[in-house]
């Protein structure tokens, strides 16, 4: 049996798949090194990391790119479809509803929703923005595993709640707020603030 | 003169902000590793990053939650106003003008831009969405610094070579794809999709 993959190389997994379809076009191998700094970390922790997959690099070579995005993709569950479905179609609702990120690794969003009744009937990039009294029926009939919180901050709880309770068991939670830890549920977030922080950090210091 | 924070540690400074932010009202201080746990690092690390800015908890107290909150916001230039242009007026362009994220964090939308001439006058979140040939003397009058690209993937170098012309020194990029390095420029890539693949790493991993 494969050992358990530690938590925070399972976060850094989808950057070094971002890196690697970074590089240019016919590269056939990268240096741990040159990963390394593409992703922002050490190269000591790129080759520990991906030695958790099985996979270790050529010295003086590399990695071969082609083999290695499979590997993490194989690991991250990228090889397969899994149904998503969003609630809050507000203007980052529909940025996600057609962001290409999703589609190119396999999330499929199979269910939009909205409690404004206002939308519900909306077409957004084929699809139709239903009621929130379709959640649990479409989570089912549709097999969607992934729901995405993309509301205003103050309905990102109840929305959770109503996920849970559709069947949905891993929440990504776009709403600036937190959501309290939910009995087998699966939740992170996304804080769309934390790259434009880290850029202000290096104009304060460059005295911009 | 203090030693230079790694870059490894400036990216963290925003994750342990969100999660000293995210502690329940009233706690005054926290641990190291519960801070450890909510940021998904080990303590260890925890304890290292601090150490850079001369911040360092408490045995068997931890850390003053107050006094770390604003040190950090010190470290990464968040006591001051930052003003920021947005290029792409799409969805999510306008998920980001407004976002409540970026303002608690002091970043100001200074600038609203699009290429599209339909776009061009129509007002969001109080600004009013300008033409390209505005970008230059909008940057230099309203002193902007950061400027964010939220255009499709196929636009996003032309706009990121735009800013750059027009003064701005710090992108941070939300189009799904890669910008070239630009002389001087500090970019930043965000990928909307990072989190979603954790979910399905253990969706994958439970069989689900």
């Amino acid at each position: 049996m494969k050992p358990a993959i530690p938590k925070v190389t399972v976060q850094r997994l989808p950057v070094y798949l971002r890196c690697l379809e970074d590089l240019p076009a016919g590269q056939g191998s990268v240096a741990s090194d040159e990963l390394a700094a593409m992703a922002g970390v050490n190269a000591a922790k790129v080759r520990k990391d991906l030695s958790y997959l099985g996979s270790y690099g050529v010295r003086g070579v590399g990695y071969d790119v082609e083999r290695l995005r499979l590997q993490i993709g194989l690991e991250l569950g990228l090889e397969r479809d899994w149904a998503v479905v969003i609630v809050g179609v507000g203007n980052l609702g529909r940025a996600l509803a057609n962001y290409s990120g999703f589609g190119e690794r396999r999330f499929q969003i199979v269910g939009l929703f909205d409690a404004d009744p206002r939308k519900v009937g909306q077409s957004v990039d084929g699809l139709t923005v239903e009621p929130m009294s379709r959640l649990g029926p479409v989570v089912s009939e549709r097999g969607a595993r992934i729901g995405i919180v993309s509301t205003p901050a103050h309905a990102a709880q109840q929305v959770a709640d109503q996920l849970a309770a559709a069947g949905i068991r891993s929440i990504l939670n776009f709403a600036p707020t937190v959501i309290k830890p939910l009995d087998g549920i699966d939740i992170r977030r996304v804080d769309l603030s934390t790259e434009i922080q880290v850029l202000s950090f290096y104009l304060n210091r460059n005295g911009s």
